[in-house]
């Protein structure tokens, strides 16, 4: 197992277990998180953490998917159970010297309508 | 570089560059590729490169931000521009043991609106 998959696998463990001493020593001091599809960002492991304990409230559960890791980078697919139902979370992450999260890049894909332009080249599931 | 990280290199350049004959070459005779958004999926060979072919008309390109493979797993991140703009492609893929690609799980995120209950924890870029 890489350490960036390892680092990646405790993260998720923390957030699960609202053990968030833990999660804040997984992220280097000056974390960037970033969620292009609403153009957010936080910087800094202060706010980072903050960001994680009050942003979503409510009882929540997340269920890790797949964690591949490689050198200093990651990506994981998680299924975050909440208020709203069960949703796919995609993130990127990129590891510092010291094995911490530098840079975390969040998405969270809905569901759509399948084009008719291409329904006659698929089933569905 | 990891032999999945190449791959799923060979593969993005093959669709950029139309080398359906390479692009076929790169999956398994029984990939099963699956979009959760919209719970399509195609199922071999022949149906997933005509696929590839038919279901996106029009000029598009990509650009590859990120490929992280471990052992026969990968992802990746794309930006496709086609005629509605640019938008972020991240795939999951696992390899045979041929290294052929074997399941493709492909997710497209749109943006959102920044929820207030959020929007205090966050800046804007």
């Amino acid at each position: 197992m890489t350490t960036a998959r390892q680092v990646v696998a405790e993260y998720w463990a923390a957030a699960e277990a609202r053990d968030w001493a833990r999660f804040g020593e997984l992220v280097a001091e000056d974390v960037v998180y970033e969620g292009p599809q609403t153009r957010e960002r936080v910087q800094g492991r202060a706010a980072y953490v903050r960001f994680n304990v009050e942003a979503f409230p409510g009882d929540w559960h997340l269920s890790v998917q797949r964690i591949i890791g490689e050198d200093r980078q990651a990506a994981s697919w998680i299924e975050f159970t909440g208020a709203d139902g069960t949703q796919p979370g995609l993130c990127f992450f990129e590891l510092d010297p010291d094995d911490r999260i530098l840079r975390i890049t969040d998405f969270w894909p809905d569901p759509y309508e399948l084009p008719a332009s291409r329904s006659h080249l698929v089933e569905r599931y």
